[in-house]
């Protein structure tokens, strides 16, 4: 038995996948489904990737439901039961500031240079954590939290 | 970069690791933080599990906040922008036969011999998936579904 991968529903697949591209992960694969008219696109982190095409050590898939023609894509919020997804990452500055220059907000900056958090465009809470620990550096160590996370 | 663990908060905790070990998950260790009033345990598939007592390559993290002394846990509700966690099971069919004799629901019978779909105490969807396709067996074959995952 073996973790696979976490799904979750995507209300804008470009949107998203510009997300966790800048995060740093890579897409592995995708599967559109004309008839289900759905989308399933497959991202997986550096150190998760195998040989390319192949199954990723753990991925997280994106489902994307296909509006009805003409109407809007469904939106999605979310509940307490599910937490987060974590991701181990060598340099948490450097994380955090790829994201912020490309106008991702940081809801927990990584003031202990240990951990931070983020969200997808639709709402999935990401934690960062740094391989073991990085001197408190500003401009993190001063940063205030911004909303829920 | 790479993968940590998918968090996902628990009421009880004990529940939650008895559906999971019944599904095939292994305690790999618990941190209990009696300032901060909670527990976070870890659990992962065999198939992840390193050393005893180290991490494993991909892990599920419950969080279990304790209650104020005296009131009941706080109960939680699933959002859609999360969808499942994904396993992979040598045998679906003996998979879902522990977990039935257990008295847990098979929302989703791997009634194509590939695809099941269950859920923790909490309403986390939890996917499972065949190594392969079985030959289609009963009482699999003919067993409806069972609410939503």
């Amino acid at each position: 038995m073996k973790y696979l991968h976490t799904m979750i529903r995507v209300s804008d697949p470009d949107r998203t996948i510009a997300f966790l591209e800048v995060l740093g992960l890579k897409e592995v694969r995708r599967m559109e489904n004309a008839a289900g008219r759905f989308t399933l696109i497959f991202l997986a982190a550096p150190g998760d990737l195998n040989a390319p095409g192949e199954r990723a050590e753990a991925e997280v898939e994106l489902t994307y439901n296909w509006p009805t023609e003409g109407e809007a894509p469904e939106t999605y919020t979310g509940g307490r039961n599910f937490g987060h997804l974590a991701y181990r990452v060598d340099d948490i500055y450097a994380t955090c500031e790829r994201l912020m220059a490309a106008g991702y907000t940081i809801h927990r900056p990584p003031r202990d240079g240990h951990m931070a958090f983020v969200k997808t465009p639709d709402g999935i809470s990401i934690e960062l954590l740094q391989e073991g620990v990085l001197p408190p550096q500003e401009p993190w160590a001063s940063m205030a939290n911004t909303g829920t996370w």
